[in-house]
Order: structure tokens, then sequence, then C-alpha cells
């Protein structure tokens, strides 16, 4: 049993990462790359370097890390439950915990398609375990590809065994029993509610449509825990604590400024409080 | 005229003048040392570097900000006002801006000795322009030794010749036409107000104190333009701004954690609220 998981190794996790082991906690790190620093060249923003690239930044912390003793995990989460303890459930592997920290960052897979912003919430749906049940033997799509989609499909075939997976002209990545469409989605069409989703090549009647496209984000899984979400930013208290007892999150996951320095910084405010949590619990 | 003036050079002062230098500011720090972070051997929690000296951290800052174009003035600030714009009075010079961010760190010059916490408030004041016409034609103290305390006397002597100097067992760094008392200040006594003064040799009856020993801090320039203040910290909301226009505050000074991380990401916020205000000024 780990005191604490962190899913996400940017900035924010990391930083909480440091703060914990330094109180003494046995923490462990569960991350897949350099997520948005992967993306940035240089940084010329974060105080006390004049220039470093993002990934650089991102292979120095988990330096940092590793030093102290954090456990770095490379990994994707594909599931977060609670039974009394934190479960995470990655591609690979299974761990508990008595708290969690989303570190994720702030990319909430999209569909850049025309209909889609229109209708999230009216047909369009980021989790299976919150959703699934409104779907009882109805006619669904699922975009993904990945681990991820595989676990929210397996949440959804308990409700209905009409299901489509779009993979949005990527390639499937697991082995499947419904039918996948490969075909690149052009757009969302409906009236109150989706009702369409129309590709390249075809056109599809559904009644709705779960996203779970890449990895899951911060928000998806604060969603599935019950937390409260505004837009998809994670709504915490000054102490980075979600609304779950034992759930914080930290960085652009947030919102806020999405910035290494706040992301840092969120870190360290978050393990403080986590680090007083679990003094609470003892 | 600046656009900004940055009252002290440790992380929040400087990520907040690196900040607004790439949003193409006119801004200056005014700093004098490396600070609480001077006495910082390593540092082993700041996300980024394994380990790091406190005062080679406060370099680096210094280095990145200056290749950013930030000038960097090493002087003491001794006063704050406003006349239409900021007047930033240092030992030196005089300096005039549009915003001012306080990032002086936490510490409010104290003296640790018996009966000092109990008088606070009630006949020992931090502030002569605040405080001073309440001792019109009485008797007071001015504990202090260098520049500030010179630019307190300035104000004092306005409305009272009875001044007592007290350098408390240092060496007086200014000429002053006021009695000099050297000894060291062993406790401060009184009923419901402030009385008496002693010191090592000698005791003195005295209505009240003015506290301007070494450097001002923040709250004390807060205190100065009328800022809340609660306790030493300085009140702002989430832009990091206090209750005055265009006067901000960010790091050790306004509170919460005392920690670097929190400092910078202070800077980025307070930089990026300083940017939106001067845009509202054009």
């Amino acid at each position: 049993m780990k005191d604490t998981i962190i899913i996400g190794g940017g900035p924010a996790g990391m930083s909480a990462a440091i703060y914990l082991r330094r109180f003494r906690k046995d923490v462990t790190v569960i991350m897949k790359d350099c997520g948005a620093l992967g993306k940035t060249e240089v940084v010329e923003n974060y105080y006390g370097f004049n220039t470093i690239g993002g990934c650089e930044l991102v292979k120095n912390g988990i330096e940092q890390a590793k030093k102290l003793g954090v456990e770095i995990i490379e990994d994707e989460v594909i599931n977060l439950s609670f039974d009394g303890n934190y479960v995470v459930k990655t591609s690979n592997n299974e761990y508990i915990s008595k708290t969690v920290l989303l570190a994720t960052g702030s990319n909430r897979s999209k569909l850049r398609v025309k209909g889609f912003e229109e209708y999230v919430g009216s047909g369009i749906s980021f989790c299976a375990i919150c959703d699934g049940f409104f779907y009882k033997n109805k006619k669904i799509a699922i975009i993904g590809n990945g681990k991820y989609m595989e676990e929210e499909l397996n949440v959804l075939k308990q409700y209905t065994n009409d299901i489509l997976i779009f993979t949005n002209d990527t390639k499937i990545e697991v082995d499947v029993d419904f039918p996948v469409i490969n075909s690149l989605i052009v757009e969302l069409q409906g009236n109150e509610k989706l009702e369409k989703i129309i590709t390249k090549d075809n056109e599809y009647f559904v009644d709705g449509i779960f996203v779970a496209m890449g990895t899951a984000s911060a928000s998806d899984f604060a969603t599935k825990m019950g937390a409260e979400v505004s837009g998809n930013k994670i709504v915490v208290n000054a102490e980075h604590q979600t609304n779950i007892p034992g759930l914080y999150a930290a960085g652009d996951c947030i919102g806020g400024l999405l910035q290494i320095s706040k992301a840092v910084s969120d870190g360290a405010v978050a393990a403080t409080s986590i680090n007083k949590y679990l003094r609470s619990l003892s």
C-alpha cells in the first residue's frame, strides 16, 4: 500500500513527489512521456534557468525525484477507482494507495470536427462509468484505439451490445469484439441531441458517443471518481484537494496560469496538504 | 517613467521581472542581496535542480533577467509613496513608475525582547507616516541605525522634537540631530500602553516607539500605502493585487507556503495581472 500515487510526471506531479519524498512518504509517479513540455522546444521563463528544453526539464525532474527515492513507473493509467483505498489500474498492472494526486496536464482529448462542442453533454460523454447506464440497450459509438478505449468499452458492454468503435483514421491497438470503423470522422450531426456520425466514407446513426481517445486526462479520472469538474478543469480548494477525500489535483488540470512555475508551486502545495491528510489517517 | 518597479530580487520578484520583460514592459528590480535564500546553503526541493545553493539560484535569476533586458539596481528602498504615479525612493536615488510589485520576503524587523509583541499597536508602530500624528509633541523613540531609520525620522520630526534614537547595540550609519543611545535594549515595559524602554545601562520613559531597523519590509511599504495587511502579511486577491490599484505583492510577504516554488509562481501570476493592468491604463 503506497501513501500516494501521482498520475503524471510533469512539473506539478514531480514537484509534489519531491516534496512528499522529503516528507518520508512512500510515493510512486506513473507517467507516460514529457507531456505538453515535450512539445516545448525552449523554456526561458522558468526562474533559475536561462534556457532549457522542455523535455530536458522534465528529465531533470525525474533525476531529482529518483535521487530522493521516488518510484517512477512508465505506464499508462487506464482506470482509477476507490474501494476503501485508491486503485490505480495501468496497462500492465494495478496499484493501491491511500491518496492520489492527478497531475496529467490539461489536454482532454477532443475531436476537432464540426458539431463536437455542440453535443458535449447532449450525446457525447467522456465517462463510461458515469453515463453508460443512460445508454442501456442503445446504439453507441466509442471513439479511441488503445488501452484506455478498451477499458471504457469493458464498462459500456455491460449496458449494450450495439457498439461501434471509431478509430478516427488511426490503427486499432487492442483486440475487440465489436465492429471497428477506421475512417476519418468529419462531422457530428443531430437536433437537440446528437444523432449521427459522418465519416469520410459513410454515416452512422447512434444514440451516443463515448470519447476515449489517447490516454485518459486528469478530468476524466476526476469525473469517474465523482469529483467536481468545471469545463475540463478539476475544482480544488486552496489546499488542492478535490471534494473527494484523499484525491488531489495540481498543475494545468486545475486551470489558472498554464505555466511551469505555477504547476511546480501547485505540486508543492498539494504535497504539503497530502502530507497533512496522511498524518490525519494514522 | 517605468512600467513597473519591483522591490526585491529573490525568486518572486525576479520571476515577475522575467515575465514582465517578456511582455515587453519597462521593468526595474531594486534589490539589496540574496535575502532569505542567502542563508540557505542547499536547495533540493525546487523542481529542476538536483541541488543548488540559495545564493547561486538568486544569481542565476539575476543573469536570466539581465539577459532579457531587465534593469537591476543594487540599492536600498527607503520610501514608497504615490503622487499620481508611484515614487520609489532609495538611499541614492528616486524612481517613478506606473505600478509597483512588493517582493521583499517575509522578514519584518522585530525586537526580540520581552514586552515587544505585547505592545505592537499599543505604543509600538512600524510606520511614521501612518502613526506619527498621534505623537504630536510627545516623547518618542525610534529604533534603527541606517537610511531607513533616517527616512522615518524625517517624518517624525514634523510632529515632535522630543525624539531618542536607539541603535540597539549597533553603530549609527547616518548623521542625526537627536540624542543617540547605543546601549542594548533588554525589555519594554508598560501597563495598557508601552511606557518604558529598559536598556542594559538605563531606562527611558517614552510615549511610543517607531521601529525602523535594518531595511523596510514589504509589509512596511504596504502599510505606508494604506494597503491591507494581516499580521505582517500583505493581503492580495487571486491576481496578487493589493487593495491599492497598481500595487501588487508576491512571495513570502503575502504568506502561504514559504517556498521558492510558490514565490516563483506568485511572481508569474503577479506579472500577468500587472501586464493586464498596464494595458487598461493605456
